[in-house]
């Protein structure tokens, strides 16, 4: 245990070189259409997304589970970013598949379809080589399934991940008791009012803060991301894009991002282990990705970015928001 | 002219301290309901909050009209915050007056009753002692009156102001003619999007910046505001409340802190005139000003606010937006 942040991170830096992430969560095909265009069948899933984001940052070792249909070019792209795909099952049977429509402001979308497929029996078994990890996101599935994850894992050093409001109004003991084991939750405006049943955000991030995790990242999509603290909060805008092609997938990458980002410096979240701005360099991280996501169709953003792009980007958001 | 800032700040600073901001605007009484409670009568009105909020920077002359029943003691609020009112004319009749009430979540509001009254025939005449002063805030009025005080003005340095709705779909003509005169423009974002016909608020504000003014400031309410210029542009998300009381005059206080700084500090905003970061200082005391306004009823933060305060609260938007 240590206090003096300077001086504790530079060895944690070294050994992060070897430190995974893992992460769990859907890995699927969406049909998604948007004012920008129409596409059938694309990769898509929370894992997928998450995935492709972190790995920008640090090594990302993938728990899912995927049907016989899954494409070698998708399990290929994967590969391509360094994951190590030993934790995604192929079982007999189709792939997840997604699909949506979105509203001409992209504010709202209406799911069409949704063929659970092969992941209505998804029980995640970590391979023995992902158990020692020390960070491990867990994308939104059943609080049950995150639970057996994170027991799974021997001295993992910060667990964070994400829900929803099927969860949170269906499945609410199971639910706190999972993200009670929890640093971080990252969830958006509506989830956060949802669980805890105040409309104001500084006293709904107070009530979660009582539930266990000692971090709350509210992502608040083209508004931004607020990450509270018990003793500070921090608050960043949205990016503007000239055009959002698809969001689906933004709040997926603003967790990659986020952890990813973690994860390279070699972070935890325990209270006095990290200081303020370290943090918001994170949620930057996140804001980052989450903008990039919006820029193509599905993943295809991903098949381009460079990290040099992220780091401009992040230089931009201090240009825009330094005052 | 010039364009070294550093060494063309401080004369005019000093000078500033003799330099006064017009305000022009609507002088009211107000009904107000939020879930907070129901205030029956009250001090408001466009020119009270932005001549309130820019009090507490630089000299302000009201330019407004009131009838027989305005109060001496709303008088004295004013003139106690150090307001020259020789430009609010009281005239027999009554005092314009609007009855509003809030949403549950206080982001819609509904306008129950608006009587004019000695407002409908507001024809402002500037004093003798206004014409020559360099600052200039329009609140929203008919914008042919807008462009009557502009031009009553000699040698202004800055001018802005406000518009809404009403005059964007209706008087369209009159307001491009007016606002082309303007050093900015600051509006709410579905203002900008029905003036510049884009959802995009990028592409809105390339539109709105091609009619004029060098500088639109984009209010969006709890989520903050973005100033826009043709180089660059700054985004500060919005203060965090614990309870909002009553919005009512919150992006008018933002205007008065907006202007206000700017000419506490002598800045004008042309091209090459300021910089970027001053441009942002003076975003965050708008920011200030307009979440000071919402944590009472009507103006009466304003009682008992100090400068202190406010800077107080300038330094908590550094503390949480540095990264």
């Amino acid at each position: 245990m240590f206090s003096g942040k300077e001086q504790a991170r530079r060895p944690v830096l070294l050994e992060s070189k070897r430190m995974s992430l893992i992460v769990v969560g859907s890995v699927a095909y969406d049909g998604v259409e948007t004012p920008h265009g129409n596409v059938e069948r694309m990769l898509g899933g929370a894992a997928t997304y998450i995935g492709l984001a972190a790995s920008y940052f640090t090594k990302v070792k993938l728990v899912g589970i995927v049907g016989e249909d899954f494409a070698k070019e998708d399990r290929d792209l994967l590969t391509g970013h360094g994951m190590d795909l030993e934790g995604l099952e192929q079982v007999p049977g189709k792939t997840f598949f997604w699909k949506g429509v979105y509203s001409d402001d992209m504010n709202d979308r209406t799911t069409l379809q949704t063929d659970l497929n092969v992941f209505a029996d998804f029980n995640p078994k970590l391979p023995e080589s992902y158990r020692s990890q020390p960070y491990l996101l867990l994308g939104n599935i059943q609080p049950a399934l995150q639970r057996s994850v994170r027991a799974q894992m021997n001295g993992v050093r910060l667990v964070g991940g994400d829900t929803m409001n099927y969860w949170i109004a269906d499945y609410r003991d199971e639910l706190l008791e999972t993200i009670k084991e929890w640093d971080f939750l990252l969830i958006n405006d509506s989830e956060a009012r949802m669980l805890s049943g105040h409309h104001n955000l500084k006293r709904a991030a107070s009530a979660i803060l009582d539930m266990g995790p000692n971090t709350l990242v509210i992502k608040r999509g083209e508004y931004g991301a607020i990450l509270f603290r018990r003793d500070s909060h921090f608050m960043v805008p949205g990016y503007l894009l000239e055009e959002v092609f698809d969001p689906t997938g933004a709040g997926d990458c603003f967790a990659g991002g986020f952890i990813g980002y973690l994860a390279e410096k070699g972070c935890d979240l325990k209270q006095g282990h990290i200081d303020r701005k370290e943090l918001g360099r994170a949620v930057i991280y996140g804001s980052v990705m989450g903008s990039f996501c919006c820029e193509k169709f599905g993943v295809d953003r991903f098949r381009t970015l460079k990290r040099e792009d992220i780091d401009a980007r992040f230089r931009e958001f201090r240009e825009f928001t330094e005052f």
